[in-house]
């Protein structure tokens, strides 16, 4: 199959579940959800583009990858956090995400010291690729974006990494916004357009 | 990186979350952890080889794919389903995962019939790579194991399809186990060993 290569933005948004309730498409970012009235996001759709959303307003708290297809309800979109806030109030395009074209290099400590890794591929289990750690302690995006997550298979936390934010460069779990408050990283794949 | 040649087999199980309490090392299947005394798993890591995971005894009801890593609690390995048994009681080895040769065709419609597509890498979003609907009728697993998910990005319920079970024929989703008791896959990827 071939990916769409005329990339335009596009997200309809319900504040029911199962695509109920009130309606708003959008084809940009949404700081915050309340500013047209409504209490949360109950449902949405990804027409195109790739997306994050964020569990505040202005892009703050858990993060959550939105590729294209239907989302009914928040285990939808969630992941599979301990942590079960239920609520999604603002979202962003991630302009730079290129499943073609998508490099990193991930190092064993912060500060892009120790062992390194070179990833241009999808890697459900980093363990099972040779990296010998449950740990990634920095990050340098080099083209495209990506999505971290603290479990094998890409459950738990979700982070996303993009080449044209902070230059690529996440130096500690802190710029990375751990909800984990550790480096807690075994699965990491490129983000779909 | 490269991945491991030699494919061994070893689970190691914990009945407490976080690698607590009683212990017991796996390297072939499980049909029933009771029969070790255990009351539920709470906890284990894959040291080799990739599994999966079953809500019931025998190898019935939700599944998980479990790669190598560690999974200290059920968010861990659970998926994002709203139907939250938190249950795993059996569990074997998934013996033809081959990452590097794995391939199937996924069909429009049950028995094989509509519209077509030959997969042989990662989707985490079938619709964002051409497949016009966000269900798939029926698969036919030509190489290696892979898993389905309900919604985009793996998340959701998962559904291992292996080429050596069925003969890699799954021709209704009865065939894969569905728990939404829908033909709903947004998502498919290979399975790592």
């Amino acid at each position: 199959m071939q990916s769409v290569s005329v990339v335009s933005l596009q997200i309809v948004v319900w504040d029911k579940g199962s695509f109920q309730g009130r309606r708003h498409e959008f084809t940009a970012e949404c700081y915050n959800i309340a500013a047209l009235g409504f209490n949360n996001i109950g449902s949405f759709r990804v027409e195109s583009g790739a997306w994050v959303g964020f569990e505040h307003l202005g892009f703050q708290g858990q993060q959550f990858v939105l590729e294209r297809g239907e989302y009914p309800s928040w285990e939808a979109w969630s992941g599979s956090n301990a942590y079960r806030a239920e609520r999604m109030v603002s979202f962003r395009p991630i302009a730079c995400a290129n499943h073609r074209d998508s490099k990193m290099t991930i190092y064993e400590q912060e500060n892009f010291l120790g062992r390194k890794g070179e990833l241009s591929d999808d890697y459900p289990s980093l363990p099972a690729m040779g990296w010998a750690s449950n740990e990634v302690g920095s990050f340098r995006v080099h083209s495209g974006a990506w999505v971290c997550s603290q479990f094998p298979g890409y459950r738990g936390f979700q982070y996303v990494m993009e080449c044209d934010c902070r230059a690529g460069a996440y130096k500690h779990f802190r710029e990375w916004g751990s909800h984990a408050q550790t480096s807690q990283v075994q699965s990491i794949r490129r983000i779909q357009q």
